[in-house]
């Protein structure tokens, strides 16, 4: 067999998120249709190093698949790109060692949540941010963001359907910053849970409209419970920005 | 009769350009439509300074219209970008001098084609950018556009259902601009025949692949046919930027 590394950029506005589902049009089904054309002998399933919901959008996950034959990385990049939807893009490909799997080889994730913060609608971001039109505090936001940073029990953030055994997670980064008319909540970790992020902008965006202190976080991630936090961030406003490897999954030369 | 002026942005996605069509949802219905629940006891023809395909995006559009009544103009504004869609934003509304016509008041526009001019596809930019994958004599199509600027005969750049009796159009600016990753060919002047930014696009995408020197621009420019000029660029990659107004057309203090 041999193993090779896609790395796609997508977006996500047509597609029932990554994974394959009977009714939906998934981006894993996109990216298996492509390659049956480019393989047609072949059984191909391709892994990702996560799951996204309906709506994300990825500047760049990571994927891979592996095949008995061998093919030319190039060629094989070629080839998706002539097949694969134009909302969706194989940014690279590369062929790995036996064994490699992104999801056991991911590192961290960054995730970005892009909040448009103006009074008027911009009509050709609406499926890549979230509109909030009111005026929002964003040093109390900026404050709270920070409350994320470090490991910490995220019960209280997670969806009713998460199914995740532990709900400890370890954020390496978490920073509110303005670009433009733009605030872009920017989170780093090793794993999230179902709707982390979206329940996290909820809430920084009821600090940011007054509702509750930025201390609030620091409570939030003591209770049990999502009772009280803001509501889940739209799925169209969430961009998964990329995925690292661990150091010893590297390319073969 | 009270007349005020709209000035719209849209992504032209889903609409079938701005005016009014039976099979087909188009801008203007829109717009008129939003104004209908605002003034349910008027009767509402929205007039634009200029129509726009299929397709067409718009960062500033100037419309007007007349009513019987007498409203806030902000009160307009709020109600309209309540009841437009998502991809159509109502920018401004002001009251203006009885007898103001869009189209007889506009004095300039200016258009802008997106090129996107990488190998690799960009899922965020389909809709918005024209993808052209293979490298450009940028030079040569710098030096061509320049051509345009002037008082020319364009008979040989517009659209077999054209129906505009001179096809004699003054260009005052005309411009190649490197954008990042895109090329935007800027176009500005008094009016436009039907699909000529379009067709002046293509003919410098088939200089830029040293089809043609950019001198054939000079003797397009004679010819009164369509043969020998480059295709006509997609629709999806025009912008109108804005339209200006001449300088008597001045709103109610």
């Amino acid at each position: 067999m041999t193993t090779y590394r896609l790395d796609l950029s997508w977006d996500g506005t047509a597609y029932c998120g990554w994974q394959r589902q009977p009714s939906h049009l998934s981006i894993q089904e996109c990216v298996e249709r492509a390659l049956r054309c480019i393989f047609p002998t072949e059984s191909i399933v391709v892994h990702a190093a996560g799951r996204t919901d309906s709506g994300v959008h990825a500047l760049q996950q990571i994927a891979g698949f592996s095949i008995i034959g061998e093919r030319d990385p190039w060629i094989i990049q070629k080839g998706l790109n002539s097949k694969l939807p134009v909302d969706i893009v194989c940014l690279s490909v590369e062929r790995m060692e036996d064994g490699f799997h992104p999801r056991y080889a991911s590192k961290e994730k960054l995730y970005r949540y892009r909040i448009l913060n103006r009074s008027r609608r911009c009509p050709f971001r609406n499926l890549h941010t979230w509109h909030i039109p009111q005026s929002l505090d964003v040093h109390q936001m900026h404050v709270a963001a920070k409350y994320f940073e470090g490991t910490h029990d995220f019960q209280a953030f997670r969806a009713q359907k998460c199914s995740a055994n532990s709900t400890v997670r370890t954020i390496t980064r978490s920073e509110l910053l303005i670009q433009g008319d733009e605030l872009h909540f920017e989170v780093q970790g090793k794993g999230f849970l179902r709707h982390m992020v979206r329940i996290m902008t909820g809430t920084l965006i009821s600090i940011g409209r007054q509702r509750k202190p930025a201390t609030f976080i620091e409570e939030a991630l003591h209770c049990t419970k999502r009772t009280g936090l803001g509501e889940t961030a739209p799925s169209h406003g969430l961009w998964l920005v990329w995925t690292s490897l661990l150091d010893k999954e590297c390319e073969i030369e």
